[in-house]
């Protein structure tokens, strides 16, 4: 139970590592936000080191938020992570009045397997799915689909449009009519698939953030929805206020 | 506001996303959790792609917690990611009990600037600092630093050691006859530093989930803690029972 913790032997630090703090400090106190970093070759050249090492402190970087890679532009000094609140209080349905998300298109579909699994709607059975976008601070940082089963919305039938932004409206509605349940949050890391990556102005694969959601009445799930965040402009926030910025960087060190 | 995407322009997909799918498949029908696969030459022959392309398709499977890769074994698949529970119920003080997490150490440091600005403490000042490891079903999952100004825990001066583990969960026994406040979380992606990619088993730089906790009573921050989640096998969940788990593939395609 990681006793041996106590007395670490001490490890080198690998050459990028050091170079990612040199970088940090020079980000911090050289460049300004938005500003584009000399050509990898030149900066290899002023720190000392191979263009692989450089690469690799570049890519740590990037993954801690401090460096943005823009196609056609190059890499750029990244302004803080925005705060994003996942989890608005009061546990409301989706589409509730100001939850920040802009409906864009509803279809019915057959959902993946592992989503009717939780739903507990039979594999071939199709749902309401709805298409949603999140835009904060006048940049797009989510891209989620909504999965309604169709028990959970057994009036929507008599509306006439079966798809598109106003059916998609529909089905929010509809849901909130319902008595209110419970949420479920979960987080984990996974990759842009093409169509969120398209919609995130992100590179197909970049990492992103993937938030599921799972509304619950008695026992039973009437929603579920997996949301993709940027990763590298967005903090997810949970609770009241939840706006901790914090820069992650090496630890204080022990005394010890 | 996202309305072009209603009738997005189709774009071919990348070659190595169509093979992640196919990788994908292979993963459900042909093998196991465990199982290491066949080396980079052989995959590629067998896919008739370019390394490039494979190496690409296993990052982005590796990203989405299917594969793993594991320094002197190869490339394996990876067992379903593990719902850590992360702001427990009750807004309880960190070290309540059953709250999940081993102290390992603890001494004054000073804290990184940020730290003490969100804190309210002196750039200069010294705080108390304990390190806590988590652990679930059998495997480090979590490595903290937790930051506590000396004005949260006045009585605490009076006990002799002045480091280590009896130190830290006295840290924390004085953080617990607190008033309860409230917490707030904060979530993003990171990279393993040195210290917390030898205590969770991974190769430092790589990609990692920081939760970032912020104890209030009143209007102030009495305690502050940056945890380093493993992003290969954790899903981080929120509220109650909390265990979502969903498979994240391409989405179910719309009719319209």
């Amino acid at each position: 139970m990681g006793t041996t913790q106590l007395a670490p032997v001490p490890v080198p630090e690998p050459k990028y590592l050091h170079l990612r703090t040199v970088l940090s400090q020079a980000l911090d106190s050289e460049f300004s936000v938005g500003e584009i970093l000399p050509n990898e070759r030149e900066l290899a050249a002023r720190f000392g080191v191979a263009r692989a090492t450089l690469r690799q402190a570049l890519e740590q970087l990037e993954l801690e938020g401090r460096l943005q890679r823009r196609r056609g532009v190059g890499t750029t000094v990244a302004p803080p992570r925005v705060g994003v609140a996942v989890g608005a209080p009061g546990d409301a349905w989706p589409g509730a009045a100001d939850d920040g998300w802009e409906p864009l298109d509803s279809a019915p579909a057959v959902p993946p397997a592992s989503v009717a699994d939780t739903l507990g709607t039979d594999r071939e059975e199709a749902v309401h799915t709805v298409r949603r976008s999140r835009v904060s601070h006048g940049q797009p940082v989510a891209a989620e689909v909504l999965y309604v089963p169709r028990t959970s919305v057994p009036g929507l039938s008599a509306i006439d449009a079966p798809t598109g932004p106003a059916r998609a409206r529909a089905v929010l509605r509809a849901l909130n009519t319902l008595e209110p349940g419970h949420r479920e949050n979960a987080v984990e890391l996974g990759s842009a698939h093409v169509d969120d990556a398209r919609e995130l102005d992100r590179l197909p694969g970049a990492p992103v953030l993937i938030v599921t959601t799972r509304w619950v009445t008695g026992d039973r799930t009437a929603a579920l929805s997996v949301a993709t965040y940027r990763a590298d402009t967005c903090r997810l926030t949970f609770g009241e206020a939840g706006d901790v910025r914090i820069h992650h960087g090496p630890t204080a060190s022990h005394a010890s």
